[in-house]
């Protein structure tokens, strides 16, 4: 079950859905949720039934396609679709592309069904490019770690997820560790549950034991004791936004690991397609980070509750929490940037633009 | 209601018991948990529903002391006890420290009932010093802070629970905030989760929360953000056992807050009684960790979830966890340690020793 796809019934684009493998279900069962107009598919990102960087630009350009096909305000659909979430700069940026598209059709005389298939035709390409965006940079990452690692097989942290379910293809950190799988050379993935929503736990675990990786599931302050330990030869991670300086923003749960990592002398990876990159934001101290709500620390998380019940507390009534959903690392702890062109090691804004200008030419040739 | 009393009903020490205040039934519910034998105390132990390890030390010895009054082998009793719990120093001196009582009263020619009567009075010492101790690291400890820090009000940051619920008194790190609170001089108290068992959710928020302390709850990993955004002015933790070198034992997720102290400069504070350091284990490696039930992390842990009900899985079937009870931090990682009898710092073999050797004098004075 793909994480999202578009659907047409008999009606045609009338009646088209955006369909999610909805990821506050997992594991426990693959459901589908079916967004028949823009604001159920915000709905859905709110609640992180679909999630992941790369997957949120998907889902931003089939929500505009989406208000274009079923003839609702387009712009208004993706202003509120951009704003759904403010961290992943995908979510934005995959929005803009289809409402580009939809205008520029509308501009150059289209129909506004026409406009509509340009709007999803936008979608679909971004969907197929990230999909081949997450094969290439399983290889690039593969490669990395055997020139970072002695040869032999890799024992991997990882922390979220980062695989299938976050985009159109495998994945970004999550899809170099299934590389290594593959090629045999994946001694052990410690996956960190990743408090407070438990998407190591729930997700990755999920991906982890579909594929049959040798995979072990441990709580996210436990990683300490497996550097110590001297179990962990190099940490994956994904991105919701790098900074032009090279500043990551990802999971809450991602800086403590990349100081335990520069501790140990083990390598930090960053895992993202080139889209992931935003040369707007200039340092990490610009990143905007989304607060969430504190029951989601104070309460049993309400996708694990059992269905139907009242998510239980866990802290006594009026307890405040603290509950960023990301933390932002400095490049000079980030070993290298994989991305769907190559790595950039070491991290400078320097190589970042470099990349940047040479995507951008790979994209309009 | 007290973290744990001996009670005696109308029968006299025949009919004696200890009883706990349930910790895995808080915050929802303050139960009284009841042991008429020595097993049922080895199984509280176990449970958790008595924990920490002051605590358990006063709990071990008021175990032997329970064998005695109710006529079993004291000796097969005290090596259940001892063995309930690996980590926690305490938990075995306290057990040891009731079984030569009762040896010494029996050698000196006591009956069972005045040999009986002996233990329960070296536990009662034990409960009765304790207390003392907790006071005596809560002004040792707010000296220290005054020192460390600037003057003004402090923000600090808290992991696992080492209040009331751990002590005979009013505990070890959580002792040293709440003096600070009584001063007027804290500013904000940093609560970690502390996964699995969420004793800082359930605990220590629950103790915060009664002295009416400006706390806010956090996930472990969340630490970081807060470390990078200058909000954390000091760390405040306890021990389980400290080695000869100065090595702690303490909950899990105690390391990384080490390692991230000493990334950003914030000192980094043990507080435990003298009776938590163990000469007899040399060094970090020495010390045994206790391995707890991969469950405590692939499921919602029980003492969350709701009663009667089965704890619901978190990870898929046949998930695998890695779940180390306590991490070890090494001595130069720790800024200070602090006792009853005063703060080592910089935290040597040597001053440790000296230390120890002080506090004996005062113990045989």
């Amino acid at each position: 079950m793909p994480a999202i796809r578009w659907a047409e019934g008999a009606e045609g684009p009338a009646g088209a859905v955006v369909v999610l493998l909805d990821q506050t279900r997992l594991p426990a069962e693959e459901a589908e949720l079916v967004c028949a107009d823009p604001q159920a598919l915000v709905g859905a990102i709110r609640s992180l039934a679909v999630r992941g960087a790369p997957l949120l630009g998907i889902a931003g350009a089939y929500g505009v396609a989406l208000a274009a096909a079923r003839g609702h305000d387009v712009d208004q659909a993706a202003a509120a679709l951009a704003a759904a979430r403010p961290t992943a700069v995908n979510l934005a940026s995959g929005v803009r592309l289809a409402q580009a598209a939809h205008r520029g059709a509308l501009a150059a005389g289209a129909d506004a069904s026409a406009a509509a298939r340009a709007a999803l035709a936008a979608a679909r390409d971004l969907h197929t490019r990230d999909a081949e965006a997450s094969a290439r940079m399983a290889r690039h990452g593969l490669a990395l770690l055997d020139e970072l690692l002695p040869a032999g097989a890799h024992r991997i942290l990882t922390h979220c997820n980062t695989g299938a379910l976050v985009s159109g293809g495998e994945g970004t950190a999550f899809a170099v560790a299934l590389a290594a799988h593959r090629a045999g050379r994946l001694a052990r993935l410690w996956v960190d549950e990743t408090r407070p929503l438990l998407q190591g736990a729930r997700l990755t675990a999920y991906e982890a034991a579909r594929h049959a990786m040798p995979y072990r599931l441990l709580t996210d302050s436990a990683a300490g004791s497996l550097f110590a330990a001297g179990e962990v030869d190099a940490v994956l991670i994904g991105a919701d936004r790098i900074a032009a300086d090279g500043s990551v923003a990802n999971k809450i749960g991602s800086y403590p690991l990349a100081v335990l990592a520069r501790y140990h002398h083990v390598p930090f990876v960053v895992v993202a397609p080139v889209t992931t990159l935003d040369p707007d934001t200039p340092d990490g101290p610009s990143i905007e980070v989304e607060q969430r709500p504190g029951r989601e620390v104070t309460e049993i998380p309400a996708v694990v509750a059992a269905p139907g019940t009242e998510p239980a507390a866990v802290a006594p009534p009026g307890t405040q929490a603290y509950n960023p959903a990301f933390d932002v690392t400095p490049p000079e702890l980030v070993t290298a940037i994989v991305t769907e062109e190559g790595a950039v090691s070491p991290v400078t804004a320097t190589a970042l633009a470099e990349l940047c200008a040479r995507s951008r030419q790979v994209t309009i040739s």
